[in-house]
């Protein structure tokens, strides 16, 4: 990493960030509260479940654990037989990214990954795909899952989730919400919590933490209760559940005290609009999806990538680089991430660009 | 709790405990460092593993988990086919407590839970127990599981651990060692930590910080790297690799560091073995095995235990109390319990027990 | 094999045996029928669940399988939560004898295998097993397995049923029972079918023809109907729903046809029954259970078995000969044993004591 | 069933059929045979391998089974570890007609779903999807799953099989032949099935026999004999190791003497031709796939199936009747397939479009 660009001038991803100072402290007032009993029967963890009762204006069961793969694949494995289909985004953390971690904890569930514009599902989509039920050769159609924010960095409305809820109850689907950024797309929306999730129809929740302030922290929100009976028995065969429960437990309690989620989400969210706001009218350059969490998705000319590289900026190159010139980088920005390394990071684009304007490369980069 | 007793008058569990301010420094200092790659690419888990290296004094390859369980299981399921047997002690942590996960995570095996005196296999009944190989209609002999120390709170040596090693060679098996109180045992038996493992024959060690001073940390160690070939896809799947994995490693790093974790076990055990001599020789008390770790467990008058309970004093009663007068209780001290508290604890045992003497009580509970 | 011995002189297993003429005969005019619509859709299939309702005097699902393990597994699946556990005899099938298809077939619950005499297990020993209910750190009970008639062919007559299902009924565990050898059982006990099944609170019956008739087939009986809402999915993702399946119906219904099933059993109980007391009152012999169905276990002088063999005779040694003088070995009688073969072994087995005896060495085996 | 269209009318799917005379023969004179040692160690089951390795001209290892299904899943489950991926055409019976038996059999693999035009896929395809190799997030690449003929009734050459092994060779994947209509797809291609299977690079073949004369039964035939390791123990926990298994191997015995399977594939090709060709040119009429093994898959004027059915003709409405006027049809023919049912259903269909084209329906349907 270049001087130039800075300590903070990382863009990988939100989990190369630290964590929040509140939450630290807060794991160390745990720390010097002397015994406490083990396995949840803590009351760090009975308060969290009350502010999450607070925070999404209803009752509900919630089941802390470490990382959140374990908390999309717990919640799942109470929604689906080991004989059912999930049905999910091809972009999916839970098809892409968690090492086949769905189908074992659903003890061989089938995950039907299906496409959509801008990394979100359509009802139309799901209606089309969804089929089979009550047809013993066919895996049986169990429960929906979506990601919001969604891995391209886009959000669904309550009016969106709504909708696609109604596709699953008129299928007797369970409805499952991928939450790791789930403060980034709150914030963004304006609406509340409880209209993002249940009043929209989702029954559980993935809500993450670990990527906007804590260390390594997330909460399995249950909203229909009966997907608790078998929750606990899951999460401990699992090995997910904690024996200083209470060291989960404060990460939660201070993320969620004071607003400090949302502050963070909000910090992470409109540095993520400047980056795009910044790299969008270069020319050579295009957003590949709107801008609406902490994630920027843009095609962007080799040689100016190439010079971010050089300058010490570390962002990855997607994959899906197909179907134009240039390529795609991933630009992802944190609670802590630092503004001035987002300046800089705009500017050296910026000087980039007209560099190569000059030197008339940019039109035939885009030619 | 009764104000005579104390805060840390609880000798329930040494999950019950907090953490090691040395360790709580480490975290503040990880996220002090600003970005870090995710996943394992980072400087902390890399010195964690050089470290036990050092420790160990071999090659070896470790991998950060939050879970005793998830270090047990893991462990196993590299060593066992969906279709093995693991012989363990009908005591252990993998039989009893953890809910099914070594089945979970080996995709079905068959643990067969063996008898053994204060809380040990021999090699004979090891030898009496494994057959089959071979014969398709019987799970197939795959791996050893011993706990050291034991939930009877006594340690295998070196040398009994490589007698049952030799067992392990000669019909082909693996060898775990469930160590989530490895330090315990250690300190008590003056002898290095690779003569426990892999000098003995130990090819994983689940290796235990949680209970002895971090919030959640434990190390599986593999000293036969062959088994690392697929550790990380499986730990991956179970959802136990961390994104922000500085935050498991910080704490590894520093419990070993400056031989915190000796200490710490030293600390623990001192006190148990406190708590034991104070207890033997009280009329109808008796120890149910040797106090070799942090453990003690005893059987003890209905009125002495109720006094205790009375005076504040917080342990479990034991299910295995069966076949004598009174009940068995189980004590455990941990790195932070307060030798001030154990004094109180068995200054109160020993005047309830001169009560009951004087009463005459003590000779009848014990008829 | 020895002339003398004769072609039938196998008493290895009830599984050595061909099939019975009815049973061939019905699957010739199952396949000269045509068309016939697949997967169970068809009037064979239709008319067994009808004819074993007839059977067993109530409604009932049933399901046709191949193999007796896939029965017993699939009848626990449907039992028994992935976390579950299953308490059955340390001897029985499922745990000894189809390498881990009960944990597999759960998706990893836990079987506890308890001791008890003559192959059978006791209220008592069921009592003082089961334990951990609702506790999260345990395996949760789920079901208990009997096997009747047992695997030291002795039966468990309707009053010893009841008794333990009141066990199950009082921790709310669902009751299985592996029939692989049913009619065996039923046979010996002049109870009906009703009788020793659902009125005595067995849920879920395997009930075998294959031992006993058929080339391969048995019936997962559910006489609790709930259980079936998932067998059907169960059966088909484990690979054991027959696209031909007339021709595992067709077999069932003739072995049931004409009570074809009783009669098979009442031969074979027949010749079990001659062989145990032509065996008992050797000099040096002694039988180790009660023969009640097909087969005999007993310990006979070393020179006696070597002598039989070498006769010609076919059986096993079983592994659990301790603790006494000479070996064990089973002997088992189907369906189509040669009546002249039985009386042949025991001819042989007593001409082979007397000249041991004359040469003084019975006497010096059992010294 | 109209008296018109006969008892043979049934063109539902190949295992509507009965079974060849010479398959119940065989049984006959298996179950005549007196005692034989059960679970595979028996002469039928010796001399089946063996006349496989005549067939196959080379060394392989084969375990018999009773339906398609376990075939498939178990030979997938030797190739692929629970973290593991198998590529499969969209319309693949493992991925969409075993209820997820696949994923349970390998305790969790993802099955990566991928079109490809008439039921086939390219190598282009596959190798755009293989990805993610050695990176932990990344479910790994582990196995390619063809099936010959495939679903669409289409055959992939030698060739064709060989530029897919080059695929998987590349990326060191297993190569999975689901052979359920391996005898229909072999007699079309005029070539051996040592060129049609390992020779091509195939390492595990389901050769299938019950579609085509036989009751149950199919053999998993593995080239490459490493696979064969754990076979056997996977076979048993999944239930299904016959007990009687000369019941099994005397089917496949028969099906394989005097080439009895390839005769019985001729007949039903041919007579699929014959449909095929009646069919193409009527009004109306479109053959989706070329028709090389016993399957026709045709979209017909709704008012013509309608009539056909009126007629007493049985087959099924197929679920991709999309993008098109009228509606699509699949007919399967099988070994005991009546030619003049065929005869009639061709000419009913030519009197109902004869009668339809009259009235002018035929053009505006096509419009």
């Amino acid at each position: 990493m270049s001087a130039a660009a800075g300590p903070r001038a990382n863009f990988c991803s939100d989990n190369t960030a630290g964590a929040s100072p509140q939450v630290l402290r807060a794991l160390e007032a745990a720390a010097a509260a002397g015994n406490a009993m083990p396995y949840g029967n803590d009351d760090w963890t009975a308060r969290v479940e009350k502010r999450l009762e607070e925070v999404f204006e209803t009752d509900l069961v919630a089941f802390p654990v470490a990382t959140g793969t374990a908390a999309n694949v717990l919640s799942l494995s109470v929604m689906c037989p080991p004989y059912g289909v999930i049905y999910c985004h091809e972009a999916a953390h839970i098809q892409v990214d968690e090492c086949g971690a769905p189908e074992f904890y659903t003890g061989g569930a089938k995950l039907l990954a299906l496409p959509g514009a801008d990394g979100k599902l359509s009802p139309e989509t799901l209606r089309g795909a969804i089929g089979g039920a009550g047809e013993v050769h066919h895996p049986q159609p169990a429960a929906i899952s979506l990601t919001n924010a969604s891995e391209a960095g886009t959000v669904y409305t309550p009016g969106e989730t709504g909708a696609i809820a109604e596709v699953a109850r008129a299928h007797d689907l369970g409805l499952h919400l991928d939450g790791a950024r789930f403060a980034n797309a709150l914030v963004g929306l304006g609406c509340t919590p409880a209209e993002l999730t249940w009043k929209a129809g989702v029954q559980a929740l993935s809500f993450g933490a670990t990527k906007n302030g804590a260390l390594a922290a997330e909460a399995v929100v249950l909203f229909d209760k009966t997907l608790a009976e078998t929750f606990a028995y899951r999460r401990k065969r699992g090995g997910h559940l904690f024996s200083k429960m209470r060291f989960l437990s404060a990460q939660l309690e201070a993320y969620l005290a004071d607003d400090l989620w949302l502050a963070n989400a909000r910090h992470a969210n409109a540095l993520a609009a400047r980056l795009g706001a910044g790299l969008a009218d270069l020319p050579g350059a295009a957003l590949l999806h709107p801008v609406q969490a902490n994630e920027v998705f843009a095609r962007l000319p080799e040689a100016l990538i190439d010079g971010l590289e050089a300058a010490g900026f570390r962002f990855y190159r997607w994959a899906e680089a197909t179907g134009g010139a240039g390529a795609v980088v991933r630009l992802v920005t944190a609670f802590d991430s630092d503004p001035a390394a987002v300046e800089a990071f705009v500017a050296t684009a910026r000087r980039l660009a007209a560099q190569a304007g000059g030197a008339g490369s940019g039109a035939r980069q885009r030619a």
